[in-house]
């Protein structure tokens, strides 16, 4: 029957899609405003550990975490041994190796583009040992969000601070081993508001190209204009053998770091459109998907579950799209019948297909509902309150 | 000679410009990735004062300085003759009274608008708690920014969230004294992502309706969406007699609380133009011109003297417009000779002018070159430093 | 079983989803840089009758004609008899009159916010005789859409216009007869520039309010901010009894008069559940579902039929919300579980049942098939082209 | 005295800024909604170049036309000895050649990205066309907009559209004679919906690229996202050698083309101080300013020598700038004062500097005051009346 081929198909993909949940997801985070604090929110490395090993029981989907070196590694290198065996432990590979050039007092105006010859050194040498980490982890990528910018018109000189932005890449770049990539993320504005140093995907595909052959563009989903078409920009650096990852997350107005899908779910399925379009699978085998999210309001365990079944939801109806119809329809420029094409995928109703997939890996149907079932985030409540109840979580 | 009479003019309606500075922006604040710590920054409400005082000296334009309840009087009406004694020591009187319905951890799904009642009352009740201490230090204001709101759909109900805003604005209103106001703010995003309750001056302007006669709107010139005209929305909340008052800042992309006027100044001027516009004095006469800007870079007291300043010269800019004149050719649509008539103003240098009404108040004519002589940063930056180096500005 | 009861009870509730489709629908229009022809687009009105019994035969849920009133009926009143003759022989309902404020080169500068008395009177009266029309065709709706604004600073009294946008809204107002209804809409933005004078739903609001309790507000889903949320904006009108309906169409940046959901559906259904939310039928009995797209690429009545399946797909699935439990878990402030609530509505495949439902009706099981079986559009080519090919489509 | 010598710098130096005006900027144009006809615009090439030698006249700051192929060499290369003799009558020499690729009916899917290879070299002949003609016509620079794209998600290939675009700048850029140059111009949104082809910076930065050396971009000021930072774009051009000009023009929320600095004349300012920081002659020795607009509103030839002067007036305040002083201040990341310094230009009163330039060469020091004495308007409303008052201007 036709509908069970299309559905078959599917199943035999859903393994492709694989995706990286962030050491930070589990910890409190929130707003400039304030935090509102969890119980259960993870304090420590090993916490987060468990925490992802949790995740990955429950949905089969995530094998890796990605780390923050100044919160997850605060001793550089030397920690490796340490992460490595919580690797062991939890059976949770080392994910993408995140540096961290937004929080040091000295990067008040910027880190790799500060004006301070001594303070941009500083910031590349950040960078150089998270590539000694994700070397000493076995981690393909690092993982590249330069935060910096300027406030105020003429308060910067935006030509120089290319020049240096260059150099720092080509640095970083230099000390990659073979296998390893850097990927570089873009940003509109936030922290810094009259611009930011890479602000759009033409400065990250240009800072790449000047690093060299292992720099790739990191898209993350909610670094756009508003009504930016994303899934344009991804064939752009397919095209140009530039993609290297996501950060995937939604939000309405800036970057809300929401679930992935809760406010645009045909954005998301129109990107994973984009990327089953390319015929190359060269180009995309390696792209990273990655979480980037930070939930003030949802439960950490629940939020980080429900992301990773929208986003496999997604990707599935992504899979139904029929890719040759489409490429005639298109060919004729038959408008409304290649987008009922492409809609009858969006439509179609996946969650049953995902089920099977997931009896047939011997994962529970429903992830959300075992992880309510399975206690594990009272557990984690009972076990981690004490302390995080003595947190601070004040704006002033 | 034409020039000097219309300058003339000017110098004798820059008084009429009077500038609220914020308690808060002596303070420490920053982004949600974190802080950048300035030695100098006020961790004491007297220390807050004696800031607001130092502006007001050079400044001759900030009389009050508007305060934050759980800031400046965590002890609530109790704190009150403190403050007066403050007032009365430093020449600085209390402004508008802010109340805080974000910070607390029980305000996670909301303050007023809540669904569990005892919340909401909580919050009714320390909104209560506001206007008595508005009372108390004979402030007009109180200024209310009600952050609550909802980051995904179906999460909350947009429509019960209404009742219970109006029900709160009500209690709010019923408790204020003859010669007190309440000026509702509204902000279309942040630090709630998929909508917030009190998100636009429309949802403002009912609000303030249903509360009663001394209920306004304040109006926050970065919280709007990207190209809406605010000068237009500033036009219809006078003709509704809801205008109460603003906070003032400027903004690229979202709420960037960046100094009035940096980023777009013509837009600011324009603002003013149709405060100016307004033929009764009544509607006017009260506005309230309050700063709301979070400095993480610039330094605290050279910012708050470059806003005012600032404010000035746009205020003084705008008092420039021949409106006679400009009606003429507005009546007749001669666009660019209406265009023009605006320009001529805005283009003028009113510098020099300003300096002279300084002179003859005997302010400094340079008041940042004043604060820079005077000495009082590196002097509250030595007694502050030891306090203010051992915060923490962390985010993770 | 569960899903079944689900389904059964849309299937009785389908009905209620009436839409009214535009005759400007069918004729060609464009964008200011030209217009693509089409052989059979409509360029009378018996043309745009004939078509829309055509899309009423096919879909079952359009039973009238938004008519407009310079292009349909040019003769004014005195071309109501003509206009009932071809609503009787095509069985479609006269709908919405549209009175016309922007075409006529008189209203260069405003039609009723125009600083010349004259032509306020002018367009005024042609408001008053689109209330003549719809009484003598016996609509219930005229519906006002007020082009009028400024393209640069200065050039117009914003104030002024105030006033005279009101008087025009009373003078319209007071010629309703009972069971008549004016919708005002609103538009940030085009044709006009630097501001429109009903620029957003605050203003509609307020203008409403001050005409009359016949005076409702008309959304148009593409006259919003970027990233404004509408479904917010719709809860208010209904929480004010303000909301008289909505020109259905989608865009991603501007108004660009898309096909309703093809951009965003997630946002169609929000909006469709907001309404369906509202506890008094009285409130939303009358909404008016307007279709409101110019379609230069797709195929006229192709467009037409596919909007209204995918508004009633979409409208179905709001309806499969399970309300009840929704409340108990926003009550709770259960954010997961709540959003999953309405998703599960959302990504449930709703095809079937109204596949149903058509059955049900006698009517095509797949309206956009039996269009292209049905050689309507050949024929209607065939008869039209030699007229169209000779109309101009330039921009120069 | 310090401000005589700034003032007598900038005098030296205003020469540099020469602007060229688009032939179109003198002929009727409008928006979707209709155009207002003006009875003295230009409606043959003649009468545009007579207009061009008046605001030539009255500025000597234009002394050349943007010519677009279709409306002013229908005739293709046949019509360049036409041209010729306009210029040497007129004194006003043929500038940038502009193609047309969005105005046949053929190009309804695409014009160079169109699915149909037939039309797609339709489409590359025509711009072989006007690489032709600019030969023909000693014009240096061929500027192309490409308006393609597509208005539905899956109605075209993305991807495969980026391969034809490729190509026919590939094959446009082998046919440019040495010292030509083709500008690659970019643009979010319009006529196109849901994505345009040449969307973007980063895309037309990778297409000129692809194409060759003599290929450059070419940034609408009025082409880029709500509160995107044109600045930023001119300087990576800039640092990329890729910058080929501009088309100057003003908008509030999308490409409104309103008059350049009418709506935020400071964003005009930063960008003009952003190509005078570039240190190489080199790079900037070329950039064309050419100003794109279209007034529908504003009286054609009053608007035309507003646009002059005011970016004339934007230009020395940006030649006023102390970038020595402000580069030290950058260094040492002193925020305030950098600001100050780039403010202190800006706010200076730069009009009595540009009346004294316009003295010693002789032109009318009050351009649009002299067009208004000159009678100029008056006589071609005279003279073109008859006929611009039997155009058609409708929309339906």
């Amino acid at each position: 029957m036709h509908i069970d081929d299309r559905f078959e198909r599917v199943l035999n993909r859903v393994d492709e899609f694989v995706i990286e949940i962030p050491s930070w997801g589990f910890a409190n985070t929130g707003t400039r405003f304030g935090k509102f604090l969890q119980a259960g929110a993870a304090g420590t490395l090993e916490e987060k550990f468990a925490d992802a090993a949790q995740v990955r029981a429950l949905t089969g989907a995530t094998p890796s975490m990605a780390l923050h070196v100044l919160w997850d590694l605060p001793g550089g290198v030397d920690d490796a041994p340490k992460v490595k065996r919580l690797v062991t432990e939890y059976g949770v590979r080392a994910g993408s190796i995140n540096p961290n050039l937004f929080q040091d007092q000295e990067y008040k105006f910027g880190s790799i583009c500060n004006p301070d010859g001594n303070i941009r050194r500083k910031a590349i040498d950040h960078l150089l040992d998270s590539v000694e980490i994700a070397m000493a982890l076995d981690s393909q990528d690092v993982s590249l969000w330069v935060s910096d910018g300027s406030n105020y018109p003429g308060a910067q000189s935006i030509r120089k601070r290319i020049l240096w932005a260059e150099e720092a890449m080509q640095a970083t770049h230099d000390a990659l081993a073979d296998g390893q990539r850097m990927l570089i993320e873009y940003k509109p504005f936030e922290p810094a508001f009259y611009f930011t140093d890479f602000a759009d995907w033409g400065m990250a595909a240009n800072l790449a190209r000047v690093a060299g052959p292992k720099a790739l563009v990191l898209v993350d989903t909610g670094h756009h204009y508003q009504s930016q078409n994303i899934e344009q920009i991804v064939a752009w650096l397919l095209h140009l053998r530039l993609l290297g990852g996501f950060h995937l997350n939604d939000r309405r107005y800036a970057d809300d770091d929401l679930t992935i899908g809760s406010i645009d779910p045909y954005q998301v399925f129109r990107i994973f459109h984009e990327i089953l379009s390319e015929p190359s699978s060269d180009v995309t085998r390696d792209v990273a998907y990655m979480i980037d999210q930070s939930h003030n309001i949802k439960g950490k365990m629940e939020a980080m579950v429900q992301t990773v079944v929208s986003a496999q939801e997604l990707f599935a109806k992504a899979l139904l799209v029929d890719r040759d119809r489409l490429a005639e329809l298109q060919a004729e420029a038959k408008t409304v019948e290649a987008e009922e094409c492409m809609r009858e995928a969006f439509w179609s109703d996946v969650r049953p297909v995902l089920k099977t997939w997931r009896e047939r890996r011997g994962l529970p149907k429903d992830p959300l509902k075992a992880l309510r079932e399975s206690g594990y985030v009272e557990k984690i409540e009972r076990e981690r309150r004490a302390r995080n109840s003595s947190l601070s979580a004040s704006y002033a």
